[in-house]
C-alpha cells in the first residue's frame, strides 16, 4: 500500500495570478527529485487562496477552523507573509494533526491554543528549499511549498532546521470575550462569503445564556438553523464551526447590518431581560 | 488495476473561506477510514463553487451543463442548501451517469429531466456520516461530501438510507418555450461569466427558424461563432452547452443589453419577416 | 513505477462557470478510454483562470512565468481564444519543457522566446478529440484538454495532426525595452492581485544602473524586499519572476499610483543623478 499524504495550502496570493500553481508545480517537483522511484500519492488541498492581503488574523481565523477535518499527519503550508525577505523566521511545526509550515508571525496561533506544538524547527536547512538562492519576495514557491513537499514525503522535522522552543513562537490572540452573570461580550472576528457575521464567542460560553444577541440597536434573537426564521430575517446561531453567528436566512447579515470585523456583539440572558 | 473514482463538488460556497477545503478533507478521512489498506485513487474535480449564495436555479443549470462530460460512476455532489436543517431530505440518486448526492430542493431536476433517476435514498444511515450529530448549518460537510465519498468508494446506494420513489424528488422547471409557426419565444435562463445570455430555447427547436433574435428593442442576427461579426458586435449562436445564445464578439452581451435572468427573447423566423 | 504526467490548465474562463470542470470531466474520459487497464497518474493543475477575458498579452504573461517551475514532459494546455470556430490554427507544441496546446494566437509566444520551439503540428487529426464535430464556440473542451490529456498519456505528438514550420507560429512581443547610458525606459506589462506594477525590464538589465524609477510624477527608489521601507510606502524591487516591479509594502501600488498596463516607467541611473 502507498501511503496518501496530504498538502494543503493557504495563501493570500488570490487565484488571477499563477503564484498558486507555481506553488504547486514546485511541490510535484520536489516529489520527483525526493522519491524517486517510488510513488508518493502526494495530494494537494486548497485550503483558500482569497485571505485578504497581508491579514495574518484572517489567515489564522481559516487555519484553526479547517485543520481538524484532516487525516493525521497532514502538512499545512500557510502563506500570509506580509514580513518576507525580513528577519522574520520560517518555521515547520509538528502538532497533533501533523505539521504547520510557513512564517513565524502568529498565523499558526489559533490551531496552536487548540492542539499545542510538539516540536519545532527554523526552516535553515536549504537542502530542502528549491534553490539555496530564494527570491526576497516569494518563500512560498521558494522555501514553504517545497518544505511542506518534503514534509508529506517523509522528511523528518529536524533535518529542515534548528530546533527551536514552541514557546518562543508568534503568538496572534482574539480580543477577550468577557462574561459576566448575565451577559457575553465579544466582537466579530470575521465575516464569511455569505456575509454570516462570525463572533469570538464559542459555543462553550453559552450554557446557560441563550437568550438574544445585541449588535448596534438591534436585538437578535437566538435559533438552531437558518429555516428557522423567515427569508431575510436576522438570526443569532451556532455556526458550522462553533463560534456564535449573526446571520440572515438566505440572505447576508453584513449588508443588513453594515457592520465590520471588530464590531462589538453582546449577549444578553433570558434572566436578565 | 486501482479504479480511479470521481467525486464532483459544486456549491455556491465561493473560494474566499475554508468550507471547500474542508469538505476535501472530510472526503480523505472518509477514504482512509472506508478503505484501509487499498488505494481508492478518489479524485476530487470542482465544478463550481461560485453558484450565487441560495440560487438553486443557477446550481441546476450549472449540474445539467456539465454531467455528461463525466465517466461513468461519477459521484456529483451538490450543496446549494438554503433549507439546511428545516425538514428538506438529504438524498442520494442513481442515474445512469453515476450519482447524484445533496438536498432533495430540485437541483438535480434538469440533470433528471435527460437521465432519469434508477433509484434514490433519503439519507438516513448515520454510518456514512462524519458524525451521528451534524450540524444544523452545513450538511455538506458533515452528510454530503462523506457520503459522496462513501459511493465512490463502493458503498451501495441502499445502505445509505430508506429507499424513495423517484417521482417523489423535487422538480424545478424551466418556464416554458413556447413555440408558433414562425416564432419561438423563450427568455434568459442564465447570463455566464463572459455576458453571455443563455436562453431556454434548445438546439434542436430551432430547425426551420434560424431568423434574428429579438431581446428589448434589439434585433440581433444569428451565426455560428463569435469572430463571424466585428468586434464588439451583437450575435446569437448556439453555445456549447446546445442552447441559444446571444453573445458579443471580444465582449460583453449583459454588459452591453443590460439585461438579466428571466428577461424575455423571441426568434423571429426568416420566413415570416 | 506509474510515472506521473502533468496537465496544467490556464483559460479566461473564470471560476463562476463550469467550463473548467467540464474540461477537467472530459480529461478524466481520454485517461480511461486511452490507457484502459493502467493507471495514468494524470495529474491536473490550474495554472489561473482568471485570465481577463480575451487577453491574450496576460495568459503569455502568466505561462511564461510559470512554465519553468514544473517537471519535464508537463503539458501545460492554454484556453484564451477569441478567434475560436475561425480559421486560427489549434497546435501542439513541443518545447524544451514539454508540451504546449491551444490557439496559435500569439500566447505561447512568450515561453517560445526563451525556451524554443523543438516540433508543432496544426490540430488536424480528430482521433484525438472529444468528438469529430467540435462545438464552434468550447476549442477547450473538445480539441484542447482531450489532446492534451492525450500527450500527457504518451501519445506522440506527430499522431496529433500535420507538422508546421515553428517558425510560423504567431508572435506577440512586449514594446522593446529601450536602454541608454544612464536609463532604462519600460512600461507595465501586467499588474498582479496584490496591486503590483511588474514592468517589461528584466534583471539582467539592471547591473550597473541601480538608481530610481519614475512613473508619472514619482520618483521610487530602489529596494531588495517589501519590509526595507514602511508600511504604505512605495518601493522598486526585482519581483519573484525576474522583472522589475513597483509595490507599496503591505499595499497595493496600482490604487496608489492609479497607473495601467501600458505606462512608462524609467529607471534613471545613481550616476545621472
Amino acid at each position: 500500500m502507498t501511503q496518501q499524504r496530504i498538502v494543503t495550502l493557504l495563501t493570500d496570493f488570490g487565484l488571477r495570478d499563477v503564484y498558486v500553481g507555481v506553488m504547486k508545480g514546485v511541490i510535484t517537483q520536489c516529489c520527483l527529485r525526493q522519491i524517486a522511484s517510488i510513488n508518493p500519492q502526494l495530494q494537494v488541498i486548497d485550503l483558500t487562496h482569497q485571505i485578504p492581503p497581508q491579514d495574518i488574523a484572517a489567515g489564522r481565523f481559516a487555519l484553526l477552523n479547517a485543520y481538524s477535518y484532516f487525516p493525521p499527519n497532514t502538512v499545512h503550508v500557510a502563506v500570509v507573509d506580509p514580513g518576507v525577505g525580513s528577519k522574520r523566521r520560517g518555521v515547520a511545526i509538528q502538532f497533533p494533526g501533523g505539521f504547520l509550515v510557513g512564517a513565524d508571525n502568529g498565523i499558526f496561533s489559533g490551531v496552536l491554543s487548540v492542539a499545542p506544538a510538539v516540536a519545532a524547527v527554523e526552516l535553515t536547512n536549504p537542502k530542502y528549499w528549491r534553490t539555496a538562492h530564494p527570491s526576497k519576495t516569494f518563500h512560498g514557491r521558494d522555501i514553504f511549498a517545497p518544505v511542506g513537499a518534503h514534509l508529506a514525503s517523509g522528511v523528518k522535522l529536524e533535518e529542515l532546521g534548528n530546533a527551536i522552543a514552541v514557546d518562543s513562537l508568534v503568538q496572534l490572540s482574539l480580543p477577550d470575550v468577557v462574561v459576566t452573570e448575565t451577559t457575553i461580550q465579544g466582537c466579530i472576528q470575521y465575516i464569511d462569503g455569505f456575509g454570516n457575521l462570525i463572533t469570538n464567542i464559542p459555543e462553550k460560553e453559552l450554557n446557560s445564556k441563550l437568550g438574544f444577541i445585541k449588535i448596534k440597536e438591534h436585538n437578535i434573537p437566538y435559533f438552531q438553523t437558518y429555516s428557522d426564521v423567515a427569508v431575510g430575517e436576522l438570526l443569532a446561531l451556532v455556526g458550522s464551526h462553533g463560534w456564535l453567528e449573526i446571520a440572515v436566512n438566505s440572505g447576508s447579515a453584513k449588508d443588513k447590518l453594515q457592520v465590520a470585523v471588530g464590531d462589538n456583539v453582546i449577549l444578553i440572558s433570558n434572566t436578565y431581560q
